[in-house]
């Protein structure tokens, strides 16, 4: 059995739900149908999730928002018509829209993860309704009835592990199609929570695992999971099979194809994942794999770059004598709740990299004051322009010559470094540059470990 | 005015006084004078200061020390008849040798370091008398005269800052040499603690910045510090000059001609240290001067490595999203007063790096177990075999192509690496190898950088 999840482009219109539909047909193992909101049609479309919010807000405000109800329903409305899907069979979806605003919710943050929720939700609905109208055998079924319960935050939410036990029992038949909204559970008090934005992911994930699924197929709009960034690299090679913790470092440093955090559960359940092209179903496209077992067929799977760094340089005679000095840093980020990237360390120095989307300058400020004021250093830099790159591959792993070739190439470039980290994982290179630098980096690494033909 | 300090082999006979006085005759300005305790004659002999240890634990257990008493004072006697001081003007050495076990000391640690102090301190007398009876102005100082003032432990003791003050305040004439032992100070309650042990060389370190010297000459067995280890690279280049914090990275990872600490003193004073050979003074040895101003004449300074060393590999998924996980990895180091050396850190993994020698087998076990149940990592690996590679040089910084020749000459000896380091210093790249591969790795770097001419 198979689990599918179609992602919101995938299933944005009418159109787009026929080539879904036709890669549910087409396999009878595609048992498990996990649905995102409806996406973007076109360029400046608005996704329905974005209009529940907007929904959620006017709510919140006490604006007018029948608009946006009419919108919303609109949606549904017309893909429900490229099927001949009658007005009155989906009056179930207009009711829920229109009484959302009646629910109870014990505070905004709930109400907004439960109107957000709901792209997914009602998409599920209807696309169990346009199933039933080809004849097919199709079941709407709701994460409440399924038990697939959340702790955490509302709009930040984690999976019980009950889930699991909840899922394992739960009855279906081995000839009908299961539709799950993807993106949300209820917490153990009934309400909706949802996953990080994205997390349609993590539902197709939880569910490979808790039906013990052969293969958790995720259908997108790209033929691959690709070596590096197109955007960078001209005509990228799509990677053919990958690991776990491959995709989990590439994915940190930019790759954002597949959700970060729907790879726990499939480690979890030792489930392969399959991204694959709604629009061309018939591409193999990337299979993620567990890591044991795995016979890299080359020595560089990815390379990745993140322009979005900063570090904090620190230092300080003797600094490796003071058994507390890192510690004590530790405890200032602690304090701010300030996760900290990388952290390499010397013998007198150390560099403290940031993701500078997580800390305001503000934050900057207070940081290097305190850190100052804690640990009274030689010297400290705050260094805002910080790129890193990535390279990763299962096939470097105990290999003479690959930080040759790859430093080489850079000097060859004439690029300049700022920090090699390279010992703490066995599958990565982590590099820092400048900015400017970050591209011309990953392009000089990609064309010599991915010459052309 | 400069500050001559003499190592224990430059002062371990009549012979070897002969050559450092010649030095101090040599120039007008040597006018402050550090000595050692007496080294070895030969190769089987035994170092004073081994000798009064033995004084001093036979003092301790209430043995028989006669014999060890004689065996000391011969040492100095022997230097004496040298230069034909009669036996009754050594008196005062005798006296004190034999007095010491009357002493009145907190406890036996402080009167370990009394007796161990002893070496430096009579053969500082000694040095007055030879000097004296040659006809020079010479002045044995008593670090209590000058007041040397020491805190921390007795036998790893910190210099207290108002010493500065007081060498300041010292008087002295201007054609006159003061005689100083090594090694020790006083506490603030009148106890001999000493330096950890080479801590001659940090006496001469406080007596430069103290008296505001224009140079430190610390006299050796060496025509220089190497640019890398003898025994491993076949006639290694002399290094002429190097900054303070190459002499830093390099004395850390293995270069063991000037003690670590002293520099301290010399940073703190601006004071220029010149390491040299009092078998060929005429030599220019090595300057270690500070780091600002620096313009290095070549790309790496030195390379220095380290077989001493163990690592604690850990993986845990999505392991930088817990804010708190390198923090309980530092407080239970910080428990057992455990100093880390680095620690490269990755997405998922993190590699936390020993000096072994402080790590019993014992207490890996524990370590292991105590992180194991604090921080559930999903894998979790005691490295044993470990050696680490510094290259070190100003020129490195900010220069493409370095970690390019590293690297691939590396890869062309077959040597692999297991972890690069670089980025915390700017002047260094720190490299992980096996045991087995380190010399050969550091021959090989050396060539690169150093080639025969």
């Amino acid at each position: 059995m198979k689990v599918v999840k179609f992602g919101g482009s995938s299933l944005a219109n009418g159109d787009a739900f026929e080539q879904a539909i036709a890669i549910i047909k087409d396999d009878s193992a595609r048992q498990i149908v996990v649905t995102s909101a409806p996406g973007k049609r076109f360029k400046n479309d608005i996704k329905v999730t974005d209009l529940l919010i907007n929904y959620a807000n006017a709510v919140i405000n006490h604006a007018d928002y029948s608009a946006i109800q009419n919108e919303i329903f609109s949606r549904y409305e017309e893909i429900g018509a490229h099927f001949g899907v009658q007005r009155d069979q989906l009056s179930v979806i207009h009711q829920i829209i229109v009484e959302l605003p009646n629910g109870d919710y014990p505070d905004d943050n709930f109400l907004m993860a439960a109107f957000k929720a709901h792209g997914e939700r009602l998409n599920a609905r209807l696309m169990a309704l346009v199933l039933q109208k080809l004849g097919i055998n199709a079941r709407f079924v709701d994460p409440k009835e399924a038990g697939l319960i959340v702790d955490g935050e509302p709009n930040n939410a984690i999976v019980d592990p009950q889930t699991y036990n909840n899922l394992a029992a739960f009855d279906y038949s081995a000839d009908e199609k299961l539709i799950f909204p993807g993106f949300f559970g209820f917490t153990i008090d009934g309400n909706i929570a949802t996953f990080s934005r994205g997390g349609s992911d993590i539902t197709g994930a939880i569910l490979a695992r808790g039906f013990h699924a052969d293969l958790y197929e995720n259908f997108t709009d790209v033929d691959a999971i690709f070596s590096a960034n197109p955007s960078i690299v001209n005509d990228p090679q799509p990677i053919k099979r990958m690991t776990y913790r491959e995709m989990r470092e590439l994915s940190y440093a930019g790759f954002s194809v597949f959700h970060d955090e729907a790879l726990i559960p499939a480690i979890e359940g030792n489930i392969i994942v399959n991204v694959k092209n709604t629009h061309a179903p018939e591409k193999p496209g990337t299979l993620i794999v567990p890591d044991q077992g795995f016979h890299p067929e080359q020595i560089v799977t990815g390379i990745a770059g993140g322009k979005h760094y900063a570090a904090l340089y620190l230092h300080k005679y003797l600094l490796n004598r003071e058994a507390g000095f890192t510690l004590k840093i530790l405890e200032i980020l602690n304090k701010y709740g300030l996760p900290y990237e990388h952290m390499p360390s010397g013998i007198d120095d150390i560099t403290i990299i940031f993701d500078r989307k997580l800390i305001s300058d503000d934050l900057v400020q207070k940081l290097c004051d305190e850190v100052r004021a804690t640990v009274n250093p030689d010297s400290l830099e705050w260094i805002d322009d910080y790129a890193v790159i990535m390279v990763v591959g299962e096939g470097m792993f105990n290999r003479v010559g690959v930080a040759a070739g790859i430093f080489t190439e850079l000097a060859e470039h004439n690029i300049r470094i700022s920090m090699i980290n390279q010992g703490a994982s066995r599958i990565s290179i982590m590099i820092g540059t400048y900015k400017k630098d970050a591209d011309n980096a990953i392009r000089a690494i990609y064309q010599h470990f991915f010459p052309e033909k």
